[in-house]
């Protein structure tokens, strides 16, 4: 039974996320359709990150099993033929061992958060970055974002509704700069919490506008209280960029 | 009688251009229709470069002349606020002197043109950049592309519906470069022949594909017949991104 892996980009606006649910339309049931209709046969896709609704991806990995085995390319320009007109794109697919799984064998994840600092809306990037209309400091943020590296238990920057056995992580990196009239900012782990970088995000920006120093993220994170975190960034500016195994 | 310029950032896939016409939505109207929102005058706005269905600015220049004076900021925000949803931005707005006309003042106009070359469609760049599903040889580009730098008849590559006088322009920059699976194009002319940077980029994609070699360009230039232009490249990935004065 072939086992096919998926490099995907995703536009994450029109979905709920990349879970499949009830009430809305998600990345996973567009590709789960998609392969139905190249193949015939109903499976699950599973995804190395479960990306909430509208944040997007650039290097999402995903894995499936087909009983009838199809050419690798095939599988590739069959599903980015029927999953149109879905935002979703099959970067490449390869056939790959069955120990391969795209959630558990991933060692580590990368993102990219996206701020745009300036007065006038967003046009070409509207959806597609935090649209915040001052100046922020990047170098304080990613001073500030250093007191997040390593192993930590992450309470106070996961959203509440999080599955995760434990809020112990360890954040590899953290760091945050300045390329004109944008703030990027780049995280990578093993693995991440529910909203961890969308709740770090919006904590270094407290620490861009001034209103917080290092010292106040290094307290919010011993603290290991929900409560003690910044409002957490829109989904707009997250990007799920590349998974290693 | 107070003028105002402002640099503009708009997506052009909505629009049937820059220039107001009867059968859709225009960026030119759009702006009209804001200012009108803002001061109650019916006035003209003209900008430097009366760019096409679907094609995109970062950094187009246009002015109007109101009777009633307003700080240059708040014409900026309010034009932004008026403004909406169309996907058009005020980056800046300034008070200019009546000498100031942004078409006829402008020294040189910049543009870039975007192909991605990749089997997947496009996702995140869809509307944004040309399509093409193989790779190109941007050095070849480049090489070939030096051919049309210096002033020429560009009559191969001009529109036929083209308005200007003559079909001599001077052509002061066109760079081709690689980034990853993207071909950027960058051309620069005090003014440009309608259709011209497509025309070229048309014309360098089958130097790209090896169908044409650099002389084979030369030969078309001196040709000085539309009929021996490459196919006119799509508006999906030019850009207005800068005009000098």
């Amino acid at each position: 039974m072939p086992r096919y892996k998926l490099i995907l980009e995703y536009d994450g606006a029109p979905f709920c996320g990349w879970q499949r649910q009830e009430n809305g339309p998600s990345v996973q049931a567009a590709l789960e359709a998609a392969i139905f209709k190249l193949s015939g046969e109903t499976v699950t896709v599973t995804g190395a990150g479960r990306t909430d609704a509208g944040v997007h991806a650039l290097g999402q990995v995903a894995h499936f099993d087909l009983e009838k085995r199809f050419a690798a390319d095939k599988v590739r320009d069959a599903l980015n033929y029927h999953v149109k007109p879905d935002p979703v794109a099959v970067l490449e697919a390869e056939e790959i061992s069955e120990d391969f799984h795209a959630r558990f064998s991933a060692t580590a994840r990368h993102y990219v958060y996206r701020i745009v600092c300036r007065r006038a809306p967003l046009v070409m990037d509207r959806g597609k970055a935090w649209h915040v209309m001052h100046a922020l400091d990047a170098e304080a943020m990613h001073h500030a974002a250093q007191a997040l590296i390593g192993t930590h238990d992450f309470t106070t920057f996961r959203a509440s509704e999080c599955q995760a056995k434990s809020p112990v992580k360890s954040l590899d990196k953290l760091s945050v700069r300045r390329a004109l009239d944008e703030i990027v900012i780049e995280a990578s782990a093993r693995s991440f919490l529910h909203h961890q970088v969308r709740s770090m995000v919006g904590t270094l920006k407290l620490v861009g506008e001034g209103k917080w120093a290092r010292r106040d993220v290094e307290k919010a994170l011993k603290a290991t209280d929900r409560k003690e975190c910044g409002p957490v960034a829109p989904a707009d500016g997250l990007y799920l960029v590349r998974v290693d195994y």
